[in-house]
């Protein structure tokens, strides 16, 4: 029973039948879902087989099934199906509640070790070019902090997403809603190809299938989950990446959002994801690495304040006092003491400390402030 | 002792008390705001008198004390002097921990009157031209929702606030850290009379009193005070403007943030305000309304979704049917049930419905997605 032999064999036939369910059930079928979960891919299908007749709701597509030609297409493609158990198989799938019954993956990467450290970034296809720059410049940042970039190869914010990897040879991961053969937009066919080469391509439909638009709804549940976080760079208030983002939100995943110009209505949707849900807002790269990365690992580190003026350190006395130091002419201790309001002894106490910092100048007038101090003053608002 | 004259005359001494003590403390004094709050404003200048010498730090100013001179200068400048307890006393500067002595007011209008229903809009001096737009148009949009604009006078946001309801014939506020009769910056001479006609100009600083640095952290305390909300427009990360969010914080007033692009310097600061504390993002002046106004009567109505597509009704099989649906060339009944894998019957009874819909139509070929409902499909990712 446990013999090598027998547990290919079994495990041979789970994935295949697997596949038949892929081809058999469109994504997030429930009642399918519930059936592969509780009974296993094989007896499933066996019971579906012995159920099922034409007039029921997979009886044409049972009667279509070709699952010889399946794996026929598969070996011919080099595409590599990978089911739950297989160490590839991306675990972080499993937290969905409708998880797919395989994923084909056209990939020179182990997929699980890809999205190991990863951050979903999608957005509008009909982005502005603000948004393809930010969402360049992120994942670029991202790369250089090690995080492989996850996607869905459409126009706009995810190809963006996609190049800025590449263009620092990172890795990224595209999730079709297509067949893996099946580029989709065709116009991405190279860029697919390329992120093929050092990443993954990624899908849950088999070979050859179309994008259905009911598909792609589907298919960001997967973006969603092989995400460590969701990051929305633009969207307009319709945008598909919002679904994604409630994906997330729904994996307890991360979710981020990139504000814009609140006159852009791609922008519209960034903005809703932080007012109206617990989206956090990210400007850079470093801010998505917080928000995706583990305590202790990836934590943000406080700006440097390069533009801290010598005159912060004031106490609130001194400041008052340089405050009221003119930057022309000279005021004397007396009318200072009276325009700070502090004694003379007080002032000239503070104006030794003040000249000693370099903050305050004595002149034959009186007192100034001094050049180093007004050049970086702090800003009166 | 509650005869008229009586009360007139201790209400008179009162009121130049605070005058006198509003020219011999500077601003957040936190000696002088404890004496007069425990002893009144009155019994306390007696025993500063007692008390102080030329050596004290109020000693140079209290030599120097000429409030009758004051008296003279308010009257001539028709200047209003308000004290707590008069009518026009706006109550909402009571909450801070250090409130001014009194108010000097350049005002056409009651000021108590002006700030019950007000905002706060703040940000850079050095904005963009996005920020002046944006600053503006909010400015307009709550004057029409009947709020005051509070602001500060300042190039860049605060005047573009200011000018964006009086282009609109609304009312505002400037608080000033130098003297009503001091305007500031001067090129904004013209600005502060035009505010002043309908709306009012206010400062805790005597008539006279130069604009110090330290003077305009402790005005921007007063503008917190004075909006129901206080709205960061434009914001660098060492702009002024975040210290008067952070005074409406401590306040527990609400504060909005306006995002911009993550790649403008000048709202690096709104940013900050959205990641780091609890300030709301908000993008036009019905979220700033919702922030600011009273529970029931400001509350943001949920915009009318005007892009909404009649697919978005479809149930998930129905939109499954309809997404398999080709666009050109038309598919039998029996090709659509093995493409979004119903039965044949099943089929027929949706393109039925969806035909009736006006979202399927039945050509020689088959069955096509209609043109109605490809132009305003469910936008995919």
């Amino acid at each position: 029973m446990s013999g090598r032999g027998r547990t290919s064999a079994l495990e041979r036939e789970e994935r295949w039948a697997r596949v038949a369910w892929s081809a058999l059930a469109e994504p997030r079928n429930a009642r399918s879902c519930t059936s592969v979960a509780t009974q296993g891919a094989v007896d499933a299908l066996a019971a579906l087989r012995a159920s099922t007749s034409l007039g029921s709701d997979l009886g044409p597509r049972l009667a279509d099934l070709d699952v010889d030609l399946l794996a026929r297409v598969v070996e011919q493609r080099r595409i590599r199906v990978l089911i739950p158990g297989d160490v590839e198989w991306p675990d972080a799938v499993d937290d969905l509640p409708d998880p797919p019954f395989c994923l084909y993956v056209d990939s020179g990467g182990d997929l699980a070790a890809l999205v190991r450290r990863s951050v979903s970034l999608v957005g509008a296809r009909a982005a502005s070019e603000y948004g393809v720059t930010v969402a360049s410049d992120i994942a670029e940042g991202l790369v250089g902090r090690r995080f492989t970039v996850v996607s869905g190869a459409a126009y706009g914010i995810d190809a963006a997403g996609h190049r800025g990897a590449l263009a620092v040879d990172g890795c990224t991961v595209a999730v079709l809603a297509s067949g893996v053969d099946r580029p989709y937009p065709s116009a991405h066919t190279g860029l697919l190809r390329d992120i093929a080469c050092t990443g993954a391509v990624v899908s849950e439909v088999p070979p050859g299938c179309a994008p259905y638009r009911s598909r792609f709804l589907a298919r960001n549940r997967i973006i969603a989950a092989l995400g460590c976080a969701t990051v929305v760079v633009e969207a307009s208030l319709r945008s598909g990446s919002l679904s994604t983002a409630r994906e997330a939100r729904t994996l307890l995943r991360p979710v981020g959002a990139v504000p814009g110009p609140v006159t852009s209505m791609t922008s519209a949707g960034c903005h809703a994801l932080v007012r109206e849900t617990d989206a956090v807002l990210v400007t850079d790269a470093a801010e998505v690495a917080d928000l995706a990365g583990r305590i202790g690992e990836d934590l943000l580190e406080p700006p440097a304040d390069l533009t801290r003026s010598p005159v912060d350190d004031l106490d609130p006395t001194a400041y008052a006092l340089w405050s009221a130091l003119p930057v022309r002419g000279g005021a004397s201790t007396d009318r200072l003491a009276i325009s700070a309001g502090l004694s003379v002894a007080h002032v000239l106490g503070v104006l030794a400390a003040l000249e000693a910092d370099d903050l305050a100048v004595r002149v034959a007038s009186g007192w100034l402030k001094s050049r180093a101090a007004t050049g970086s003053q702090r800003h009166p608002a």
